[in-house]
């Protein structure tokens, strides 16, 4: 099934989907922090911005976070970039815990994913990789929540894969009434 | 200060900011669902869909969610449309616990404020609101985080507020030797 819009919605966003067969075409260095440039500007509780990525694009590098992904996402190795998104889970300004701070990062994320299909991209998002070995070799302290792998390059136009499909509208967008009335 | 932009991303994300001062200027509902067929578009792990959205926009209804801003977000009670994310935290497929609920739902959260963004509406995510009476007044199920809300409409162009500044992309955009060299 092809997906459907309702609604006139932005081109990034329709155009948007998480492929697998990614091409080994590069990513110019110029275009990646671009990316990296719209993930930052993401709203945050408190501006606290907890969201880093750790972006890998250089072969070497590659080759390492590609030794973290687990079986089911050996299609990602094929991705010329690989990048982990990491978010601090305290805030700065007192130290206690930031409940926000999943949400914050999963926002800047969507602004990374539609600033790179505006400059012709796609990116794929990932949980399956072992975040235990990533803290491990990359160090990463431990107020630093590891969250996710992307996968970010230029998928290959086979036709053997298709953008999965949504909720309807009436599903996602509901009034104050909606629990009331199914209880 | 004002926002430097150092590459040239989407123009929604750089006129995007969170506003306080709301004019009561009304979203006409063909744009208040546009704004959330976007929301509907976000990737999410096992193509979950977590997110759902409580979206007041009758006054009735409005009046009701603006009992559930603490004071500090009293300014909120100006908008037009209020509305409250919430995220079921199991997995449909196999009622486990879904760990990516929060960060997903801040993708969708994301797409939306720059669906908005581009219809000439602004937005401003708020973690202070009473969640307990939420719970109880929408009768919101124990399986869904209620977790941001969020107002909509129109700021108005007083010249007293400004968009807040960002980490600069080297402190977000790190190589995986970042935290190795760091201690």
């Amino acid at each position: 099934m092809e997906r459907q819009f309702n609604y006139d919605i932005m081109k990034v966003i329709k155009e948007r989907w998480s492929p697998r067969e990614f091409s080994n075409e590069k990513v110019p260095l110029e275009d990646l922090k671009a990316i990296f440039e719209a993930a930052r500007y993401a709203p945050s509780c408190f501006n606290e911005q907890p969201w880093r990525y750790i972006v890998a694009y250089k072969d070497d590098d590659v080759e390492i976070l590609r030794g973290l992904l687990m079986k089911g996402n050996s299609w990602a190795k094929k991705a010329p970039v690989l990048a982990i998104a990491i978010s601090t889970n305290t805030f700065k300004r007192n130290n206690k815990k930031n409940n926000y701070n999943k949400f914050d990062t999963g926002t800047s994320w969507g602004f990374l994913s539609l600033e790179a299909k505006k400059r012709g991209y796609d990116t794929h998002g990932m949980a399956g990789f072992s975040k235990k070995k990533a803290r491990e070799i990359l160090n990463i302290p431990e107020d630093c929540d590891i969250i996710a792998m992307i996968a970010i390059g230029k998928r290959i136009k086979s036709g053997n894969e298709k953008p999965n499909t949504r909720k309807s509208l009436e599903e996602v967008m509901i009034d104050i009434n909606f629990f009331k009335e199914r209880n």
